[in-house]
């Protein structure tokens, strides 16, 4: 019932991203980041969500965190939570989800990242589910955490998103927020509100 | 540039709420319920975002995160955040959020429950959006931590809103990424898309 034709796929990125003062740095996980963005994949049918970080600590917590709602005794308190956080994929860089989804899909993915600033020539959301309702070609979202994604990151991007704008200028939604958000505009099922 | 012409009020409310058992209990405070609730209370131009808890401790835990947030070092460090924390205020029954709501506007709010279950005569998103555009009746939006709000919590609310359907059955979105979804399709600035 997903409307995209090919896959949707999300990314959140620990490295590169900025800094309070705006210097490039791995951030630091966030364990509810994990559990609430898997949570929104699951909703949303986002096959996968990749965790980014080449900090090999930061990537066996992750993977801990995983393996104890998916595998442990997390699963058998609350399987629904295991549907989720199996969606989650622990990757070095963020080329190696673009590597990944590209073995599946035969061609590369359209790679789209998130800012919270204004940007010109950003894609408006009404515009991305437009694309994703016809397109052929898979797409990743970037999406940062700490004080947003580096240039290193947005460079890698084909287009930018806009950025969620609320009533007024005001923009400094969560990560978790603003993906539920972004999910909910880009592949939300419309009319299915009675 | 909000759309509704009262008062759009929420509460995060920790009692009374179900656990896993289904058995009526007070939960802890999430710290980041505070900050993501918050963050999106301002985004969408929400005046108040009551937290609900009758437990002492609870409430003076609440207390100290404002205060560093809205006074102390945090508000040198991080700006924005005051402007977001500044709209939480701690409150030991639901109905004390109604009383200050109909002391301000002179008149009682509509509450609305929200709920993951699927019940009978709840309300779209659509029609609740709707509703608020043309209101002159303040209204208070009750959300559920834990496994969701008790009966005692529900039998207050004039109306249910819709759970949040995904793409198929699968509902088990965290408070905080509900509620951002919520005020999105309920207050979002639509057609503010470029």
């Amino acid at each position: 019932m997903g409307l995209q034709r090919a896959g949707f796929y999300m990314a959140l990125v620990h490295y590169p991203v900025l800094n309070r003062k705006g210097e490039v740095i791995a951030s630091a996980l966030t364990n509810l980041d994990l559990h609430d963005l898997a949570r929104a994949a699951r909703t949303y049918d986002v096959p996968v969500c990749y965790i980014v970080t080449p900090l090999n600590d930061q990537q066996a917590l992750a993977g801990r965190l995983i393996r104890h709602w998916c595998e442990g005794i997390g699963k058998t308190l609350l399987p629904n939570r295991a549907e989720a956080l199996e969606r989650l994929r622990v990757v070095e860089h963020v080329g190696d989800a673009v590597l990944e989804i590209e073995r599946e899909w035969g061609k590369s993915p359209t790679v789209w990242a998130t800012s919270a600033r204004e940007q010109e020539a950003a894609l408006s959301h009404e515009a991305a589910r437009r694309i994703l309702e016809r397109s052929e070609t898979p797409h990743l979202l970037l999406l940062g955490t700490g004080w947003g994604l580096a240039p290193g990151a947005l460079g890698r991007a084909d287009a930018l998103l806009d950025p969620i704008r609320g009533v007024d200028g005001y923009n400094h939604l969560s990560v978790r927020c603003a993906a539920a958000i972004l999910l909910d505009r880009l592949l939300g099922n419309r009319g299915g509100d009675r």
